[in-house]
């Protein structure tokens, strides 16, 4: 499959078949994200902003493209696990930039898993830099700005009423199973899965879902050759050239026929 | 059962019948216990000193008598445990301050079970100030000072070789086991069990056992009809009268018969 060179033209709004207008109501503003209602109860459109943050938001900037760049990469990626069965938000690419979504009533969890040991993790625990972890680490955090994302331990996450020891048995069990296809996905595009961030929330039948996002934003990926960075560690690091990766990692990940089946044009 | 006064002239060492003399080799010492051999390999003698810290170490002080009180504490109910089949290490308390003990190797683990949500807990995680948890939580902080006794989850510890999670499983049984067990027994002498901390080891055959201590410097006990505290945030909240409390303590919980038992005089 030919890699789709993704231009700077690709990264401007380009309506397709919903119509983005000023009325459609915001229903909640994250980081990086908006969410907006749709005519359907049980649908959404979130749209990926240009916004990015690091470090319990201490660090800010607006990188113009990293949204539909997000979008794009995120969109793929939903698809790849909803062909391997597993739920997703993802019902369709509607825009650049913007993802017709289930309606989920999300979970307060920061569900990470851990492939190679670094970042935080090095910091909190003496594991060693770059050390494999086989089987993967599954932490989860509590989503709580006022309390700085504190880790959770099952006993304390249901204590707190965020989840029942069921919830949080299928979501570790989803999330691995998540880790071992975006792995491979990731691997025939020469990108090795470090860690990466997943949120769940519950749609109005009460399955467990896959929501957020998956992208650079959220996920460790290294160049499974040289492994250099290929995702916001690169901000993190302060690297003079945030965009540029998130372009390249786009290419790497999303083909033409992705462009074409979502009415991009290259 | 008359309660037994515990005077002054308790707290000096009384040998018993094993010579503790000075040829007996430290084998580990804590921040206030040390543990030393005996002629047999799978026995040691623990000694409580007086010493005592708090806040990761910052706070400091040495209250006379504190030692031999909580060694009459934790044989106490280390024999309340035993009596309910609960393997811990106390053999026989030797005399005032010194117990023998089975010879353990240590797991790395603070295990901790909070009844009520106080200390800590509300600084990391949003509960209600003397919350009821029930189910009681268990945390368990990795026992590393280096790191500051990172509070770990199931994976985070089998990733760093700290316990299988079949210890894990076995670990967390005991601990909600022996808090049923304290909590009774505690309430009897008019004590609220709050929150307490173990620690476990394995003996030589390869079994879980409660090691530690269960004292006034390792649980939270609050008076069950004020609400006072009876135990180490007295000392955290830098009360005047931190060895008064650990003595009225050691006298709710050990009765005459214990002393005499013990061959402890009144």
């Amino acid at each position: 499959m030919k890699k789709a060179k993704i231009k700077n033209n690709y990264f401007k709004s380009q309506n397709v078949d919903v119509n983005m207008n000023d009325s459609k109501k915001l229903i909640y503003a994250g980081k990086a994200k908006d969410v907006y209602e749709t005519e359907k109860e049980d649908e959404v459109i979130v749209t990926f902003r240009d916004d990015i943050t690091a470090g319990d938001g201490d660090k800010k900037d607006n990188l113009k493209g990293k949204g539909e760049c997000n979008s794009l990469i995120s969109s793929k990626l939903f698809e790849v696990l909803e062909e391997k069965d597993i739920k997703t938000q993802y019902i369709k690419l509607i825009e650049n930039g913007s993802m017709l979504s289930k309606k989920l009533d999300m979970l307060p969890l920061e569900v990470i898993a851990r492939n190679i040991a670094t970042g935080s993790l090095l910091k909190k625990f003496p594991f060693k830099e770059n050390q494999k972890l086989d089987p993967p680490i599954i932490q989860m955090d509590y989503k709580n700005d006022e309390y700085h994302d504190p880790m959770l331990n099952d006993e304390i996450t249901k204590a707190l009423g965020l989840a029942t020891q069921e919830e949080l048995d299928e979501i570790k069990e989803i999330t691995l199973k998540i880790n071992e296809v975006l792995s491979k996905f990731l691997k025939e595009k020469e990108i090795l899965l470090v860690d990466f961030k997943l949120e769940f929330g519950k749609d109005s039948q009460g399955n467990i879902v896959l929501g957020d996002e998956i992208s650079p934003d959220t996920c460790r990926y290294w160049d499974i050759h040289t492994l250099k960075t290929l995702d916001k560690d690169s901000f993190r690091q302060s690297q003079d050239n945030v965009m540029d990766i998130y372009k390249q990692v786009c290419n790497m990940i999303v083909d033409e026929n992705d462009l074409k089946k979502w009415n991009i044009n290259n």
